[in-house]
């Protein structure tokens, strides 16, 4: 059977998602190396997994011609820089999101992969879903009809620190732009307008970083149709993730995951379980299902699901968020 | 428009639910008077829903001759004597549930009823709920194919003082009887055999007076589908009606009923309201239904819904099913 | 026991709807008499309930001194001048939503209720259901701490006639101001801006008309809060109406109402019930409890539940939408 | 990190279930020879997971000192003789159920691992589904107070050929079985009485081998809490599992699992998907779990969940069961 070789770059907390999987669930992948500057982070992760291959310079694993592909985990300021050495080196690469925040050097990226002829795959995640998966199917299938309608609810269960709220692009870069890629991957359209209001209702540091924590965004898409989405930092109940399609034909909606289906009815009150935690255990499978599909495309030489240069559609639109939202809601146009 | 002139018969807990009914809800009932020896109840019940005439003896009722119809809804001990004076009378009736516990005084019943050409309906209330109506007509038209199974759990919120259980007829006859009536007829098919287990696990004061607070029927139908009940006398989140019908072409399951449709997710769970609290409270628009679906068969001269003839066949299982419970389970062939 | 005498105004539509609740459902209430111009139709409702008088001119009943209050449910451009010469005569006043499109006309109607010492309640029926009823009460508890966000669907089964859409007033004066009044009232705070984007994606004719069939509104409230609000002309699976309300503590959020609780399996799929129609089905409760408030407010004397004065805010916010609509979404304050 | 070197006889429909999970999914086991008569089959599924070592005969393996562990999924009737033949080998044994359909030869069996001090866990995989754990747990608790009554309902997508059925030792024995272990395992209790009732509904064939394809079983259990099992060979809308406890303090109930959480509303209808398929798709997890469960309790020294002792009690039940139904109903003792 074909296998694709992979070098892992980073032994971070995404790192610790991808790696375990890549070794166990994907099939025809094989990860052979990881590379991390520290060391010891990097054989903690291995280790258990029978990964023997740990460096300290991703570089090495650029100049091994048996690796075929990378995994770009490493932090957000450093994806650039590999993924133009990668694809200089001729390898193929799944990149987290985002690529980076400045649309100017993800054009660069997108050139050079396009040149190269490497696959160059983003993590959006949530497209693998199986609740968004199923949505997706019945829109393109025609179920719903025209599509005229999309909501999108997306709380996390707990706030960050303000120390990563200040580097983090500001809520609409760092957490709306996973459901512009959804609103428009849902609806097949393109996010033409948006207009955006925020809220500093939960941790007051987080005004003073000079962000929101509650949002609600509008769109237009090109269709003609509208979407909405509202965004929370903080849903004490937990990670909220719900999406809703209405077209000319019905309605879909995908509830939230919970850890089980039981319910407990007791004299106080008739009690379900409250929706999987945050991210890591609602998208457990969607993870897993993301990387067969990058491990796949690359053995198949066929297109990866989210080419680098589809990542740069949320970005954009999240530029326009953030523009339209200090301007206190005014409709801004989104840049193509 | 033409109107039933009706005679309310009592003026106790089931006549407070029946009398505001007719008087406000069921189109074609006029109700003219009420008859209860505690004429200090029957005034109290009927002023302030401008009913005039209350009269201490039923007889009064029956031999006017501008009453078309009597609701009997007197204490069981009475319903007899009752039902053959009215029928002697040409008085339709409606009478509570059960006509008796003596099987061969409810056959005069029935005798006396036939032989006068009146109408006489027993209050099996459940057939009207919304949601078991909806079952019984997705059985009727077809929908579930060949009934196979049927499965009905049905709680209440809270067990009788025992003083009520001992004069009750003991579990069967007073509670799994509604349970026996809805599955012949929720599966078109009669109980041809019974077995029934029970404990006392409640209330030790249900065990002295000899009888069980919790039981699990098994039914074999004339059409060879099997069903099965079990019943609690205490279910503390609430009264638990629930009705499953299982066939060769799917199955229909009925919820229970809840005071809302809300759902409230906190950091300490996700609650759903509780089951609406008992009979009075689920059955409410049921209790129309059926006061409506006897003042239409009187009207329109049509037969009633559950006649008395028809109210016999769920007492014989009872007896069998206590017959079954003092044997310790052994199956029991049901009287025709 | 003490009766409101009423005196009913219109025999159309919301009159079918009113006249027989007063009747038969709403404790203290003695319907006396209706007016309508066109007789036949008055008495083809009032003669199978009983009510003898009826009369072609509503000014007769206000001339009755022994009608203590009169509904008006005649054609809204009539609403002014009825509701100015029942205050005139003293009467009390349940008067169909809108009072009118004019905000001045509107607060000659205030003035003139206040002035004359009558009580005035607008028909917001929505308030009065279950679900939305039990938000209110949780939020009024302060069972989600500080409301952030509300979110508000609100989907008609059908679009109605374009003739209907050009004398409506537009979507946001005819359908959200509902939803408008709802988002103010669960979450205790006033609407301080608004901004709105329309499509029309449904029917033509209703883009031709100048008028928008699917929206998106977002809404700024007093408290910091933000809400939205999405609206359709036309949901094909039955009128949807959902609420949710997210705090501090958690959310709460009501489900449509369906005609039982029942749930179908078959080979084909898992099928549930269709939400209830329309606004009639899903309402019926919501009206008997919204003329029981009333009766309840005129003879107790206490303040009714929606004033005159209470029903201007959303007819201000309705105006604020169009004006952003109009705009293309830009946020518009709302006059107060 | 410490491994359990583990050998897999059979390479049938179970064996293509675990091991692919041994190789990728559990932690600890290292996968590292199969046993089948049929090396064809064997190798078709060893090769792409990587295991090359393939041989026709299990005793090979029972032979290499370096095997701690052997997996039994050869056909049932081989089951004994292996088991017996791997306790004299002291290696640790994972067996699938049943280990044999006669109660003696099970008992030579725990007499055999009991006297080599080695492991034998017996496959009874539901009792590690994420539902019925999280019930498992809320009745250890105490969460619902004393146990009362359990309900199961335990259905098959399509009944199997009746060449199958022959084979299989009765409804009871083979399909029973499974709620028998969880009806006990749920409650915390044993079963001590059964009655049964069967029909043959849906193939006819069934009923020729003097088998029955829809049953009832009632139990009574030693806490004096009775339980009720209805089981169908063909639920035409998938595999429906679902448990039910009631207790002195509430009620838990699973509900099944499905492909995802996504309804569809139309103009026909509200849509749910169905239940998954058949119980490779549903307990996939659940299948996991168990040989996790093994694994950990070899390497830590610890006792398995379901040992050859435990896995005789539901088989003594399944003989009561098929004793009750052929005598019509009739309650009869479970053999201690």
């Amino acid at each position: 059977m074909k296998r694709l070789n992979i070098g892992m770059i980073g032994a971070g907390r995404i790192s610790r998602v991808h790696t375990p999987n890549l070794v166990n669930r994907v099939t025809g992948a094989r990860l052979v190396a990881l590379a991390d500057p520290d060391l010891e982070a990097a054989r903690a992760l291995c280790t258990p997994l029978g990964i023997e291959r740990v460096v300290p310079d991703y570089r090495e694993l650029l100049q091994d011609p048996d690796i075929d592909a990378v995994f770009i985990c490493s932090p957000t300021d450093t994806h650039v820089e590999i993924a133009l050495a990668a694809a200089g080196a001729g390898k193929h690469i799944f990149c987290e999101k985002p690529i980076d925040q400045d649309v100017s050097r993800i054009r660069k990226v997108i050139e050079a992969v396009e040149s190269a002829g490497v696959k160059c795959q983003v993590g959006f995640n949530r497209r693998f879903d199986r609740n968004f998966r199923r949505i997706h199917e019945l829109v393109r299938e025609g179920a719903l009809g025209e599509v005229q309608l999309v909501k999108i609810s997306s709380r996390d269960p707990q706030a960050p620190p303000v120390s990563y709220v200040v580097g983090s692009g500001g809520i609409f870069a760092d957490m709306t732009i996973h459901d512009f890629d959804m609103a428009a991957h849902l609806s097949g359209s393109r996010i033409t307008e948006v207009s955006a209001v925020g809220s500093c209702l939960i941790d007051p540091g987080i005004g003073e970083a000079g962000d929101v924590d509650t949002c609600i965004v509008k769109l237009r898409l090109s269709s003609g149709a509208l979407a909405v989405i509202d965004n929370s930092r903080q849903a004490v109940y937990g990670y909220d993730q719900r999406v809703e399609v209405f077209g000319s034909k019905g309605m879909v909606a995908a509830e939230n995951e919970r850890p089980n289906n039981t319910t407990l009815s007791l004299a106080s009150g008739v009690y379900e379980e409250k929706p999987l935690w945050f991210f890591l255990e609602r998208y457990t499978e969607a993870f897993v299902q993301e990387e067969q599909a990058f491990v796949d495309a690359c053995l198949k030489d066929e297109p990866v699901p989210i080419s680098a240069r589809d990542s740069l559609a949320p970005v954009l639109v999240a530029i326009a968020a953030q523009k339209s939202c200090d301007l206190g809601g005014q409709p801004v146009k989104v840049e193509e």
